[in-house]
């Protein structure tokens, strides 16, 4: 006997991530050639001992931190947010229109799914980040791939083209996930007022703006006294304070889009964690000058790609920014059976474009994301000359 | 300018705890006569110290804790439940079979996001779960409502007439919630061949197994070699060792099924709190005489229920089991009416039966559920003083 299955999860991809981690699973590698992984997103060390302390103290003694809270997440957190952000942004915020998630793929989905049904359509421009075509997939909305230029940056007027009556977004992720490409203020304001013309929303998932190479808001969309009848942000604290594995996110919309949010996050969450919440608010509160040396260190590994990538024969760097390069490689082979060789012959792991792009877009076999994150200047040169070591 | 809105959505209804306190924002109490709560099944106190001294361990020393983990879950709290269940159930459950989630709820979406689609049906008896209703209606799945008799008690042959060519599962809640109904080992046996022998699947939720009134296995589903292309069972650590604010839960199904599943949670949380997962792992491993001495304390507050209630004038207890008491009132208002009253006149919240009922069965107007887990023997003789006051 087996189980009934939904066609919309059969035709879903498996999760990239876990894929290519079996792909480790065959491979050997060596004390003096490990492994170097630049396939995930995430930090390898954990957060900072004072807020890890943080968490500590509030476990041992603060009775709440065990118990059910608000659908929409700890009260002081949404203040805390709706605080900076509304400075950060120079716009107008209220804590009724932030809501904590328990990370921000949830974040996404949750308010994806108050806004599009099967049938319905959503623009991504491509390549896209995997999880949010994997929603997409699962709940039979139409992904609309809109092709980036060669700065990896979406165009405003070749995505007017494609929005129809079934349309119900536009998704950006800025600085972008898998491409790196931090997307100019000027973007970002053409966009929203595209949606906002259309009667569509524009979700911007700022996951990595931390990491921004630039100074000041990356935006001023929140600055418009309208921006909650068609922008939407979303936002994760897994990077900043290596969070990650307390699954907190967090969506600024409209309040009244976020009683809908609530109905979605009841059933599918009841509420964000906890101990996580408290630990984001205390990282908020305490860990702004501590973020400004992690982004520092990002940074310095960016230009490391930057300055190096060059030099490498016959490969490109596409985009680079945040904790991601996106790539074109030289050789013959697809990207995706060229990604498992470099797992045994290089000892790197790193996803393929097709992982990030529409199966019928040939680029995809051409690319290739670097999450160079998690690895120095050190590792970062090893890589290099791991990959020059690479033969056609 | 509004943002779209996905109709099921719009259809869903508000999560009834949520708006349960919404009431309550309107209310009065007095220092003499503070509210009784006993509107939703929490605990109100944090875990025991052992088990807070053990999470605040791992906050502070285990480095694992912070970061991402399995999609799936801890693989040491995988195997511990597979263990420990096939002990309890005396059948075999391998770890690929359990899958960790963020809570009972998000076990349940996820299931059925693997089984159902929209335009399918889902069978579930009335008075039902109401976040059940509420994901099948975001998700378009038709609730086919299956009343169940004078016991609170489904009826597999009134199920199998409603079995139709789109029918996925049949769900049940044993110990029951809202009904406290402790479902007979035959009655889900009956429900199991009745589903295999339909080709569906039966999702049995036992959230609330550890306060169960019988001793031993509820049932020997598990022992039957091919349990697993019919049966799936969730879990909740929520109630057990206080952990409702860490959100962890569990699915045992199939594994192929779960490699369903972990597509959809690897996109709606990327993998369950890590802190959380060491915490209920924690549990398993030390408190079980613990929660043998919660369990007495829940049987006595049942007691307490039954042998008060059929003194309350023109009350009728329907069922009682678990956290849960289910009632029908005899006032001439409806049970809607008569929740909001009773906030007012009695400082007591409870959840009119209308929330656990299809809008078009009458019964809904004359039941309420009482979660009474949280009051002891005092606190119940309170609240039917209460009662005893309410005039019709």
């Amino acid at each position: 006997m087996a189980l009934p299955l939904n066609p919309h999860m059969a035709r879903t991809a498996m999760p990239p991530v876990m894929e290519a981690r079996r792909w480790l699973a065959e491979a050997r590698f060596t004390p003096d050639r490990p492994l170097i992984n630049v396939s995930q997103a995430a930090p390898v060390d954990p957060p900072p001992l004072p807020l890890r302390e943080a968490l500590a103290e509030a476990a041992l003694n603060d009775p709440d931190a065990h118990l059910y809270g608000p659908v929409l997440g700890l009260p002081d957190l949404r203040e805390e947010i709706a605080r900076q952000w509304s400075a950060a942004y120079g716009g107008g915020i209220a804590p009724a229109q932030v809501a904590i998630t328990s990370g921000c793929n949830q974040a996404f989905v949750a308010i994806m799914a108050t806004l599009a049904a099967a049938g319905d359509e959503v623009i991504l421009p491509t390549p896209w980040y995997f999880n949010h075509k994997m929603w997409l997939d699962m709940q039979g909305v139409t992904a609309v791939p809109l092709p980036t230029g060669p700065d990896l940056l979406p165009d405003p007027d070749r995505a007017a083209a494609l929005i129809t009556a079934r349309s119900r977004a536009i998704v950006l992720v800025s600085p972008n996930n898998p491409g790196g490409a931090e997307y100019p203020a000027e973007t970002l304001r053409a966009f929203f007022e595209l949606a906002r013309s259309r009667g569509i929303a524009l979700i911007v998932d700022e996951t990595y703006r931390d990491f921004d190479s630039r100074v000041g808001a990356p935006h001023d969309l929140f600055a418009d006294p309208d921006w909650a009848g068609t922008l939407i942000h979303l936002y994760s604290f897994s990077k900043a304070y290596r969070l990650t594995g307390h699954r907190v996110g967090a969506i600024v919309a409209d309040a009244g889009q976020l009683a809908e949010v609530e109905k979605f996050l009841d059933t599918v969450a009841i509420c964000p964690n906890q101990l996580g919440q408290r630990g984001a608010l205390w990282g908020m509160r305490n860990l702004g000058q501590w973020v400004a040396g992690e982004r520092a260190e990002i940074l310095d590994r960016r230009a490391a790609i930057t300055q190096g990538f060059p030099r490498l024969n016959g490969w490109r760097l596409l985009g680079c920014g945040a904790y991601f390069a996106y790539v074109e490689h030289p050789f013959a082979e697809g990207s995706d059976a060229l990604a498992r060789r470099m797992v045994h012959e290089a000892a790197v792991l790193m996803l393929p474009g097709t992982m990030f792009m529409p199966g019928d877009d040939p680029a995809g076999q051409r690319q290739l994301r670097v999450a160079f994150a998690n690895i120095d200047r050190a590792g970062i040169a090893q890589l290099f000359d791991r990959l020059a070591g690479l033969t056609g």
